[in-house]
């Protein structure tokens, strides 16, 4: 699978267009480049439209929310949705304010997503509603493990057949789904949370991805939080093999997704198919 | 000291609302991990309130100010004091322009800080709102060194009393007093100055080590400057006897912050009690 | 030429005030730092004049545009232009969307330059307003080789005569003319392309050169665009001799600016005078 999917990126560079944060807006570009594709950051109302026209994916992540910026996301989802390229939404820390929970309303109705990607809480707080009261970071009772994962399947899967898209929550044990396929990924580190930018940087990856497989977006996904969870095994090796911190961590998870191949990937990947 | 107050942050790790400046607000997310806390980044005005309440900390920043912000800054900051919750102030570049003097003027009034930090330009121009002509660096004339350190002591406890609260001078020598309390921290490299964000990382971490140590808010500030500054040193040493230049240095500061434990602090901290 | 222009900096470092995007507004403030100058990074329009007031260059870069920038830009420009400081601009993506070709045209109109850099994508839309849409990167057909350097350098004096400024259009081999002198630089490697910020750091640079050598910003400019050209081969050799990638790749660039000395550049320097 991995194989044509990486094929496709190498022989149509992706064109991906970020509507994101500026904590970790430049982390989302260095990783478009690095997984193999080309950024745009372009976010203002008058321009989106031009942007996403040249665009082969749209990643849209609301980090740091405001007023300007939804119309902006609302405005360059529906062109995209117009020219069916594929749409990714991250809806970081949805739950932790009114603004994100409208803010989330409004692009869930006025936008087809390809796919959703969130950790657990998010992924709750986008279904139910329900206040998610603990910032951007995945609650304790919602991580996943061996114990509660047959149950969380089902509620992903629930929550993908609610939305009609990829749902990909991210944790311990990632899961994606559209609904009926489930693939279950075991890779990453748990040093990937101690700098910021991880969720968002996955979020560009997956959008990359999809740009050049638009026509298998749930193995494009899969792929991409493989690539990033293998990446960070490989950072995490390497830096505390040179008793190094997260400031060289973030460095190497760069460079092992930047000399990522299929041989890597093949070898380190740990994704079991449901 | 720096046993509990540690101790205090890995037990209660605290969620930091940072509204900063977008040239350094990577790092400030970043040195927040490092330094064991979790960063929150929001600036809309119509979600600061909601996301200060899940906070322990807020972090004010006027890197690069503008209208929209200051407002957000005041709703946060009194929702923050409504709650009891540290609030740290970085006025950067106070007195460079009049619309840094006048935001700065609105959030004194507005605003009841914990601690307020900066170097003795910014602090001079806090005071006098003389103004400072050099951009956001410290002018040569307020240099602090071992020949004018005592009347800087006796200018900055001044300070202090007049704004009721901890001022923290950066510099060669930094100074940290409440107004009565003194306490100096010779700790620092002068290559800390030779990339951006070590001023507002430094805020990050003050805001950081007060979120957990709400009622030492003296002692968390003095031990904040004391691991940036053994963390540039550290820094400092490895970068040098790599042969590298102030990428390398900048990745090897945030190591050093996040590797910092008792032991080493314990053994490099520069601290005289006054 | 390399040795005055370099001692200039080191005597009067400049202070360099970027109105920029926020996507690399970080690599710029560092790179500013790293190639001797002190960044300003304000842009509100409220602030600009005094800013520009203290700086000794002004560094416009229309990475992601929108109206309240434009406004700021247009004022500190002209704020500048009675100062007599330089002026830079970096029309990155211009040709991309109606709103950048809108803002170019005003920024033209209002502003005198100093020195404009872009990519021939950009140079040739700035000239000819012709739609490019391929976003911020080179178009294909743009891209500038031995075999058509002496057709590029004629369409590059014209532009520099049209716009009474420096044009620097970098590339494999560079060309920098102000319409009469003409500058090839041949240093570089393509990695600076597989990491987001190079462009906007070398207009940076160019900045804080010219900031102390405003006498004679044709070779300031050459300078700015050989060190960072220098920088990426020395860069890149580090790289792969490590077997790293583009995180690396980019600490290692802005380790090897800061770096940078008279003997270096003078050595590695591949600048061909027509």
């Amino acid at each position: 699978m991995f194989k044509s999917l990486l094929e496709n990126v190498k022989l149509n560079p992706p064109l991906v267009h970020n509507i994101t944060n500026y904590v970790t807006v430049n982390d989302c570009a260095n990783i478009v480049l690095a997984s193999g594709g080309a950024p745009l950051m372009a976010d203002d109302i008058n321009e989106v439209e031009d942007i996403v026209s040249i665009s082969n994916a749209l990643n849209i992540n609301i980090g740091t929310l405001n007023k300007r910026t939804v119309e902006s996301m609302v405005k360059a989802g529906k062109k995209a949705n117009e020219l069916g390229i594929p749409v990714i939404l991250d809806p970081v820390g949805v739950g932790a304010s009114k603004l994100r929970n409208e803010a989330i309303n409004i692009l869930i109705d006025e936008i087809d997503f390809s796919v959703i990607k969130g950790n657990m809480s998010e992924i709750k707080a986008l279904y139910t509603k329900t206040k998610n009261t603990g910032g951007v970071d995945v609650q304790e009772e919602d991580v996943i493990d061996n114990q509660n994962i047959e149950e969380a399947i089902e509620f992903v899967k629930k929550v993908a057949k609610r939305f009609s898209c990829v749902i990909a929550v991210t944790g311990a044990i990632d899961i994606v789904t559209d609904g009926e396929k489930v693939r279950l990924i075991r890779n990453g580190h748990e040093m990937m949370s101690r700098i910021t930018g991880t969720g968002c940087m996955t979020g560009s990856v997956i959008a990359t991805y999809c740009g050049s497989n638009k026509n298998d977006v749930l193995s494009a996904t899969v792929m991409a939080i493989t690539v990033m969870g293998l990446a960070g095994e490989k950072a995490y090796e390497k830096t505390v093999a040179k008793g190094e911190g997260t400031g060289s961590f973030r460095t190497y998870l760069m460079d092992s997704v930047s000399l990522m191949d299929y041989e890597t990937l093949k070898e380190g990947a740990k994704v079991e198919i449901r």
